[in-house]
């Protein structure tokens, strides 16, 4: 079995079942296992393990892997941990540490093959082989200079088909693409899909190299950010382990319950407001909540369509204005088709002239605040540093929500004595 | 200028300015860019490019991607393109098209290097050189059988490493992974992420090798997976290009109003059931909308846990019943926790005892509810060979909404006499 079907076999099992067969996992592929599976799972395995049991699990793992299991051991493990590498390792791993989340930095290894400009490939050749295995996803290796300045990329398949007798500077890359540590991670992958890249060298503010960024690394991160995207849009830590115990799981969803009990209140509030009005025209009640629905869906779909835009580097400073009048034209007109329709429907309902107006008028003007709210929040919260994925729908919710009862009752009010 | 970063300038461009750049690139550049770019914006680069445009740009194409051009083109182009190619080329693009979308027989190339399980490496060194270029991503030669029976996989470092006497068979990979053209593309990309693939042999049924899958070709399909399913949760199809028609547009949106008019209409009908308790108590109509709206965030919640448990296949037929009584036991505890709070405040507000008792008692019963159907729904549309993530949410809102609005209304017409 592969690590990662092991890792698989762990996540689909309750806690119990879990630990019996993590006891049965060899000790020597532990720390591959625990590379492998979700980071809630994985602090339920290393809960189970001792000391003694993770310094040996660690000792098969390289420093970019060791790197990547600190944050879920105890601290005063990690100190150990630290302590039992040789000094090139334990630099290296701290080094990793020392990046931010979500940076090139923090995502890059160090198996790296590196190379003179003035080496002849057959050097190279005789170097490669003393090695006796190349890292994985070694599609070149890194060409630099004295100083451990990126000079460019001596392709793999250039050893194959060149004469041996070339220097690696005649048949380099000359201007590869590279990342700063200081990369944002989103930035990479979306260059490693638009460039097809394999791997990259990782270099620091001074051009030297001091890494590089493989695609399987780059390809996890894309997987993991769509599953947090997933459950971040309804206000769920990545965390949260199937099996985890049920009061913690609770526990995960009260900050989002909180909100939501709190937009909900306020729009109930809003309702409270009319109280006369619905006591004379009951019929205001049961129609109200369509208002606020379809315009709560039209709004998401805008949120949709802006947060992929700004994902795809689509929607620039230039064409925001222009998005914006589209997406109210195409509110105009489906609120005047549909609103018409939800007007004829209210006609044969109740009989009431005055009243299906109301409804159409209100659909309308909701969901022109709907496309309005759901192109400048996404938009406003990218522009402030946040994730538009996180929140957008629940403030525009919130907003269509209420907004929808206080115009479709405001507009009862006006119109209907 | 890379063509990705042509395709994203014509994709941020309004329609009169993109077929202005448009016009722009060199022809050699045309097929490049087209492949590049997002499908909808696709079609409006192509509905401007006349036949003979067209048949030039794809000559600078493999099959693999002339393949993946042809669903864009007029008909009647389609089969002038085919006469244009040589035999081979035209046999591998119809064998492309056969092959239904998702499937990895869609996603294929044909730029493998074959070799014989008795060659000598000197012999496949000497093949190589006189092919001058490896096909990107090519971190293997495939070695076949003289049926072009799937025998091994012979890593390129071993080229580089071994002695040129060694025999392929010696050195190969005797056990490889490798896909059917049939395997779904949910399941490669799976694979390639799982055993960090760079590239893997495709076979048909009697195990012949027929083609070849990399990770860029996988790595795009994730993140349009990915984006699909974004836009997919709120009734988009991918299609839309940000700055299509405005009628265009609109109308792409109209499936998922018209389902969300229905479900909001539902709804109403089932607060219209209790004009008369309303009447009485007014403010049951205020409060109604929070019993709704918690149990469609709650089930949500739920929904986005199933999901990704599915999609990482954690949840199997064995653990399905213990999920759904988790679940329904964290809907029992925020339900009390929350049906309290919220009890609370109705108290506080209206000063009525049973009014607020009646608040928590639906609380809870439509979290519960929520539960169930949070878990049920997904796991229902997947045993259906639906897509779970398409349509889960709402059918979850329209039970919650309409549920709640019953539940809420249903125990004060029983209670508040």
């Amino acid at each position: 079995l592969h690590p990662a079907d092991i890792a698989l076999l762990l996540e689909s099992l309750p806690i119990a079942e879990r630990l019996l067969v993590w006891n049965l996992v060899p000790a020597e592929r532990d720390g591959a296992v625990l590379l492998e599976v979700a980071e809630g799972v994985r602090k339920t395995l290393i809960a189970d393990m001792d000391r003694k049991e993770i310094l040996s699990a660690a000792r098969h793992l390289d420093s970019d892997e060791i790197a990547d299991l600190v944050p879920a051991l105890p601290k005063d493990i990690v100190a150990d941990l630290l302590q039992s590498l040789d000094r090139e390792d334990r630099a290296q791993v701290q080094s990793l540490l020392s990046f931010p989340e979500g940076t090139v930095g923090a995502l890059m290894d160090f198996d790296m093959l590196t190379v003179r400009e003035d080496n002849r490939l057959e050097l190279v050749l005789r170097y490669l082989r003393r090695r006796r295995q190349l890292p994985s996803h070694a599609s070149h290796c890194m060409v630099v200079d004295r100083d451990g300045i990126l000079q460019g990329l001596l392709p793999i398949e250039e050893l194959l088909l060149r004469d041996p007798e070339t220097k690696v500077g005649e048949v380099m890359v000359k201007d590869p693409i590279f990342f700063y540590t200081t990369d944002q991670d989103q930035e990479a992958l979306r260059r490693f899909e638009r460039y097809d890249l394999v791997s990259a060298p990782v270099v620091n503010i001074h051009h030297q190299l001091v890494g590089r960024l493989t695609v399987d690394a780059v390809m996890e991160e894309v997987r993991e950010a769509a599953q947090k995207d997933l459950l971040a849009q309804v206000g769920l830590r990545e965390e949260e382990d199937l099996f985890a115990p049920l009061v913690k799981s609770a526990r995960n969803r009260w900050a989002w319950l909180a909100i939501n009990l709190m937009t909900a209140f306020l729009a109930s509030r809003v309702i409270g407001l009319f109280d006369g009005t619905i006591e004379k025209l009951v019929a205001l009640a049961s129609l109200m909540p369509i208002v606020a629905s379809v315009g709560g869906n039209v709004g998401n779909q805008t949120i949709a369509l802006v947060i992929r835009g700004l994902a795809l580097e689509q929607i620039q400073p230039a064409n925001r204005r222009r998005l914006l009048f589209k997406e109210l034209g195409i509110s105009l007109v489906n609120g005047l088709l549909w609103g018409s329709v939800m007007g004829l429907f209210t006609y044969l309902l109740y009989g009431h002239l005055a009243l299906s107006l109301v409804m159409m008028g209100a659909m309308v003007l909701n969901l022109l605040l709907a496309a309005c709210a759901g192109v400048l929040i996404p938009l406003g919260m990218k522009k402030a540093g946040q994730d538009p994925v996180i929140g957008s729908s629940v403030v525009l919710t919130a907003i269509t929500d209420s907004m929808g009862f206080f115009i479709f009752l405001g507009l009862a009010t006006l119109f209907l004595r």
